[in-house]
């Protein structure tokens, strides 16, 4: 790639999202993109953070609460303080995102950003940066560029991206433009959308000119696009921290799907690139039983390491244990064990995507000290 | 009854055996007979001293472990220092009946003691205690009495009871021989062994003469008997410890069935009462299920008490947990989880038994720290 177009390219890593299907692993104190979920020895968001450092550098931004800043820095102790946005409640994506638009802006209008979720799992990572590096080319043309992910089946649990003409972008042979983006869809549209091979999942990877994402933000919500530019004036003062608690609290809660990708899709400022790497949100324990598959041959994952010591007598599935113990499983397949200091979960994989609901009787419960 | 005769009954609990197929509730350390295993309040140990008192009075005897010492004396109150027999290590049933006979015999060599395991669930114990009456009225004809079960179903865990003549025993009307004991049967002899009404199940109920209880055990096993006689003579001295230490080590280990029964009933000496009253063995978590009827309507069982709150969505089971923490199960019907500081137990009704090949594991492994 062009070294000027690389300089200008910027990574940023919105972590939020508690991860409620993945309850009581991942939970509000360590939500998903904290934990190794697959068996690699890294934690999804240092897995995200270096599957962009090829392309970024040591140029990439997290955006997170708070209160995970002591998890976050250990994870990746190579983020200085300029990069670390910490928010002081969850205002949703589109102001975790514009807010890394704005300071990014501020700091250089030039700036090419990409973000892309902490808790998602891609490989073969070499394609992903593929796919990247044609996003880049692309968003250098004045686009929103969004990596499109090829369905695998007619899921409903995802919005979609209905793809439009080939681009003919120099160095980016595939990239498209974008008719619109649809919402989730019911089961018989989602086997049409992947009967017509028109049709991508909607992973919220938005690679896009800063100066871009924030006209299109200023444009549909005025609002959040002051606020967050009056934070970014302030990023690299001595305000930074008064000016975002007064400022923040008060900012309009909406997605970057409707903040800025489906109006710029409309006004045909949108992009995309088909990524044709396996991907995966871990959205639910049956997941985990998919991303692991070397031990899940074995029967048992265990995802407790070895002080957690599992037998399994005509059972299979996946556990966790945060302490040491012995852990037998008889007679259940396809099982999945959860064992936290304050709440043990016990379902299947076929049941997995239920732990919402368990998740939202707790809260109804007023038990969010194990939430 | 008769005032005299009453006096000579003695109550024998032997306490032993940790329940395999109930770990990890029920271990070496807190054997199930320690456990309310049904709801009621008691533990099994309790109840079943509870249902021989209007008989025994406080002339009841418990055989133990060493090691229960302080559970059974907590749950016993009452139990005075020479009826608790502790047991240095266990040796089998007939040791530990054979040891209560003897200490009686020596105490009064007219007493007809009744022993009953300390960990079986029986009602009304009305009906037990009819049948108990009967048992003791038996006894003084000189019999070996046996309390037999009426089977409910062609069940190949339970040795079985073959029933011969009635005897016409003056206020024992349902008394009958004994033609034999059998062994636990395959299931096509169980089957046949309940369409022929003539067979009861060996719940390991006994009332006798000690007298004859040690007759039979001298005949048998004189070895064994000489042993027992030995520390019966040191028992109300000073060199009970000293004497004890020095015979039991050497007992033969053998079932108080073959050792006695067996032989008796074909010398013609044993005699049966049928019990018509509920028999449970509690033999698995299965069982648990059974016999916690009530909370079970709600179809969840939780053993762990209030400080444990269950979430179950599409599930039903039995829950036990040893702290206060929250347990969701989702999707899976008939569950039962077990959690302990150092050992959690997920299976089904339908796989309980199978929880002793398990334990059988644990221990080849040598992981008999959570045993």
């Amino acid at each position: 790639m062009n070294a000027d177009l690389l300089a200008r390219f910027h990574g940023v890593i919105p972590a939020g999202g508690v991860g409620t299907r993945l309850w009581p692993l991942s939970r509000a104190s360590a939500p998903k993109f904290l934990h190794d979920l697959t068996g690699s020895g890294s934690t999804l968001i240092r897995a995200t953070y270096d599957r962009l450092v090829p392309l970024a550098g040591e140029r990439i931004m997290v955006v997170t609460g708070r209160a995970h800043r002591g998890a976050v820095v250990s994870q990746l102790p190579e983020l200085c303080d300029e990069d670390l946005v910490l928010e002081p409640e969850p205002r949703d994506s589109a102001a975790a995102i514009g807010l890394a638009a704005a300071i990014l802006y501020r700091r250089d209008p030039s700036i090419i950003m990409g973000s892309f979720a902490a808790d998602q799992v891609i490989e073969p990572v070499e394609v992903f940066q593929a796919a990247l590096s044609e996003a880049i080319h692309t968003a250098a043309t004045g686009k929103i560029v969004t990596i499109g992910i090829h369905p695998t089946h007619p899921s409903t649990g995802f919005g979609y991206i209905q793809t439009g003409e080939p681009l003919q972008v120099p160095n980016a042979p595939s990239a498209r433009g974008v008719v619109q983006f649809v919402e989730k869809p019911d089961e018989d549209t989602a086997r049409k959308y992947l009967a017509s091979g028109g049709f991508l999942w909607n992973a919220g990877m938005f690679v896009a000119p800063v100066s871009l994402m924030l006209e299109h933000l200023e444009a549909n919500e005025p609002a959040l696009h002051a606020g967050l530019m009056k934070i970014a004036d302030a990023w690299e003062t001595g305000q930074r921290e008064e000016v975002m608690r007064e400022v923040w609290a008060d900012l309009p809660k909406t997605a970057i799907d409707y903040a800025v990708a489906e109006p710029a899709a409309a006004a045909g400022d949108v992009a995309v690139i088909p990524g044709v790497f396996n991907w995966d949100d871990v959205g639910d324990f049956a997941a985990i039983g998919r991303l692991n598959k070397a031990s899940a041959d074995q029967g048992i994952i265990n995802l407790g390491g070895e002080s957690v010591r599992v037998y399994a007598d005509s059972a299979t599935g996946v556990v966790y244990s945060d302490r040491p113990r012995v852990v037998a499983l008889v007679g259940i397949e396809d099982v999945v064990v959860v064992d936290t200091a304050d709440a043990l979960l016990v379902t299947t994989k076929e049941h997995a995507q239920k732990v919402k609901q368990t998740v939202e009787q707790l809260k109804a419960d007023g038990a969010t000290e194990v939430l």
